[in-house]
C-alpha cells in the first residue's frame, strides 16, 4: 500500500483510529473556540467576504500573542503553509539558496524549489538533532538569501536555546539573510527565543493555529514582519479575498482565551510524551533521539531493529488502529531510520499506542 | 474617504447595511448546507487535516455538477481566486500574454502580472459589452498563451452564446492557447456553453461556491481540467494541506441539494434585477448596459449625469445604508462611468435601493 492509501483508509475509519500521524492536536482546548465557530455560522458570517485584512481584532491579537515588535504587521492566511507559499515567492529568485535542515517539513522545501531556489539541507539526524551555528555558517555562500528555522523543529521536536538563536541571527545579520522563523509549535516549547527581538528588520514569523488551537482542518495561520517586508510579501498573497471567516473567528477566540487553557493542554501533552518515553525505553533497539520534545511530536528511532518505518506505519494502522508517520515523509535521506509520532491525543490513545508498540515491533523484527 | 474606509464602515455596520457591493449572495439557499457546517463542527472535523485531495465525494460531485468530460480531474482550493493563483503561476512565463477584458475582475490580472505576463485587456465597455471573436483574434500575437473568459462576465453580467464560445474556442485551438473559463456565475446564466465540450484538452474550468451557494466567507472553490493540465497545476497548488474542511462539507451539501433550490434562488435574483431595471429606467441619464444580466450583478451606467461613482458609492452607503461598488474597482479606464450592483439580496433590500437611488442621484446631480 502507498502512503496515499494509508490516508484514505485512516480517513474512512477516523472514528476508530488513534491519529498520531500529522501533528494534529486532539486534546481539548476551550469550548469558547468551538462556540465562536458555531456563532459565526448562526450569524451567517459565511455569506459575506470577511474584511480583506482579516476580521477586526485578529491581526492585533496575533501580534500581541507573540510579543511582536511595535513596527510589525500581520497577514492572515489559509494556514501557515500559504504564508510560506507567498513568502517564498516574494523573497526568492532562481538560484537563491535557503539554509534549512533534513529532516524537515518538506512542503516548504518544495515551495523554495518552485521559485527556482535551492533548499540547502543541513543534515541534522545526529546529535544535537538541530541546525548548529557552525553548520549554517559553513553552508552559507554568495547565493544564500534566507535561513529557515523551524523552531521547535518538525519532526525532531528539538528546541533552540537563546545562544543558538542569537548565533543564527548574527549570521543572518552578517550575511544579510532573511530569517524565516517558523513558530508553528511555539506553544509546546519549554523555551523559546524570538528572532524578532534580535534582528527585527530581517525576521518573518510564520504562525499556525493548527496545533496550539487544535484546528488543523480550519486552515488558518499567518505571518508577521515589519512593514518593509510586508510590502514585499503582500502582492504575492495567495488570497486577496482573505481566509475563511469561521476559521478567523475561531482563531480570535483562541487568542482571547489561550492563557486560560494552554497550560493544561501542554501539561497533558508532556505527560503523554513521558508515557511514550517509558514504553520506548523498554524496547531494545528503539530510542527517542530528542527527549523531552519541545513540540507535540518527536521521532522514534528504529535503531538496528531492521524495521522498515513504512511497514511499521502500516502494521500499527491496519492491525492496531494507530496511525503514525513513516520517516520517509520528512526525510528521503534519513527517513528509513524512524517514525514520527504526534502525542497530542487523549491519554487513552497513548495507552493503546504503548500497548501496541511492543507487539508490532516484535512481529516486524522477526519477520523477513 | 477611501474604498478601504468604506469597507471598514460597512463591516462595522453589517447588520444595518444592504450589501450589494461584492456579488455576495444573501438569498436563502438550503438549510442542509448550514446544517452540514454545524454537523462538521460538532463532529470536530476541524481538529484534523482533511484528506488532502478534498473530502470524499466532493471532487466527483463538482465534476458532475458541470458535466465535465470523463478525463477531467478536480482540484479543491480556498476559493476560485486561489485556483486562478495556482493556475496562472503554473501556465504563464514572463512575456506571455493573456487575452482578457476591461472591465474585469482585476485581481486575476494582478496574478497574471505576478508571473511577469501581460493581461491584454480588450475594451468591452461598449456594445455588445463582452469580448468578441474579432477583437480577440486581432489581439492575439506570438506571445499570447491563454484566453481568460469570465462567463457570465463580472462586472457586466453579459453572457456568451454558443457561437461566441465556439468562435473563441476555435481561436484557442488555432493559436494553441489555454482557455481559462471562469464560470463563477454559471448558475445565474440564462444560457451557457461549456468550452470543455468543444476543446476539452485546452480548457480549465474555474469554479466558485461563493455566489451560487451563498458562502463567500467560506472561501471554497476549485478548478477542473484534464489530467495533463492538472499535472502542470498541482505542483503550484497554494495549499497541499487542502482547503478548510467545514467549507468542503458545506460545498458538498450544496452540490448534493442544488437541484432542489437553485431554481427558486435564481428566480428571486431575476425578480430583483427586474425591480432595479424599472427604477433605473425612470431616472434620466441612468441605464443598464446589459439587461437582463446572466449573473447576480450588473453595471449601472451613470451616463451624462456627471456623477462620480465613488461619490455615489459613499452617498448610498453613508446616507442610505446601501453598499454598491464604484466602477473604479473593476476598471481604471471605464470605471468613472458606472457602479456595479449585486442584486442577490432579500427583496426588502432591493426596495430600499430603488427608493434611495432617485434621491441620491438627485442630490449628486445638483451638487457641484
Amino acid at each position: 500500500m502507498t502512503h496515499g492509501d494509508c490516508f484514505i483508509y485512516a480517513h474512512e475509519h477516523r472514528e476508530e483510529i488513534i491519529w498520531m500521524s500529522q501533528n494534529t492536536n486532539q486534546l481539548p482546548t476551550d469550548p469558547r473556540i468551538e462556540g465562536a465557530m458555531l456563532d459565526a455560522i448562526r450569524q451567517k458570517d459565511y455569506v459575506f467576504y470577511p474584511y480583506n485584512k482579516g476580521v477586526f481584532g485578529l491581526r492585533e491579537a496575533l501580534l500581541a500573542d507573540v510579543n511582536a515588535p511595535e513596527e510589525y504587521e500581520a497577514l492572515i492566511t489559509n494556514g501557515a503553509i500559504e504564508a510560506l507559499y507567498a513568502l517564498t515567492r516574494a523573497l526568492l529568485k532562481p538560484g537563491d539558496g535557503v539554509i534549512c535542515t533534513n529532516p524537515s517539513f518538506m512542503p516548504i522545501h518544495h515551495q523554495i524549489r518552485l521559485c527556482g531556489a535551492v533548499p540547502v539541507e543541513l543534515p541534522i539526524y545526529a546529535p544535537p538533532y538541530k541546525m548548529t551555528v557552525e553548520q549554517a555558517q559553513e553552508a552559507i555562500d554568495a547565493r544564500t538569501k534566507a535561513l529557515l528555522l523551524i523552531d521547535p523543529h518538525n519532526p525532531m521536536g528539538s528546541q533552540y536555546d537563546k545562544d543558538e538563536v542569537k548565533g543564527l541571527c548574527d549570521l543572518a545579520e552578517d550575511y544579510r539573510l532573511w530569517f524565516i522563523h517558523d513558530i508553528t509549535y511555539i506553544d509546546f516549547a519549554h523555551t523559546h527565543t524570538a528572532a524578532h527581538d534580535i534582528i527585527p528588520e530581517r525576521t518573518i514569523d510564520v504562525y499556525s493555529f493548527s496545533k496550539n488551537s487544535a484546528m488543523a482542518g480550519m486552515r488558518i495561520g499567518g505571518l508577521m514582519a515589519p512593514g518593509a517586508i510586508m510590502e514585499l510579501v503582500e502582492p504575492y498573497n495567495t488570497n486577496v479575498l482573505s481566509a475563511n471567516v469561521i476559521a478567523q473567528r475561531a482563531a480570535l477566540a483562541s487568542l482571547e482565551t489561550k492563557k486560560e487553557w494552554i497550560g493544561r493542554m501542554v501539561g497533558q501533552a508532556r505527560r503523554n510524551q513521558a508515557m511514550i518515553k517509558e514504553a520506548v525505553d523498554d524496547i531494545p533497539g528503539l530510542s527517542l533521539p530528542v527527549y523531552p520534545s519541545g513540540s507535540n511530536m518527536f521521532v522514534m528511532d528504529l535503531g538496528d531493529t531492521g524495521i522498515d518505518p513504512d511497514r511499521l506505519q502500516e502494521e500499527l494502522l491496519y492491525e492496531h488502529n494507530i496511525f503514525v508517520r513513516s520517516g520517509t515523509y520528512v526525510s528521503e535521506e534519513f527517513g528509513d531510520r524512524f517514525v514520527r509520532i504526534s502525542f497530542t491525543v487523549p491519554e487513552e490513545g497513548i495507552k493503546m499506542f504503548v500497548a501496541a508498540l511492543p507487539e508490532a515491533v516484535r512481529k516486524l523484527s522477526s519477520s523477513p
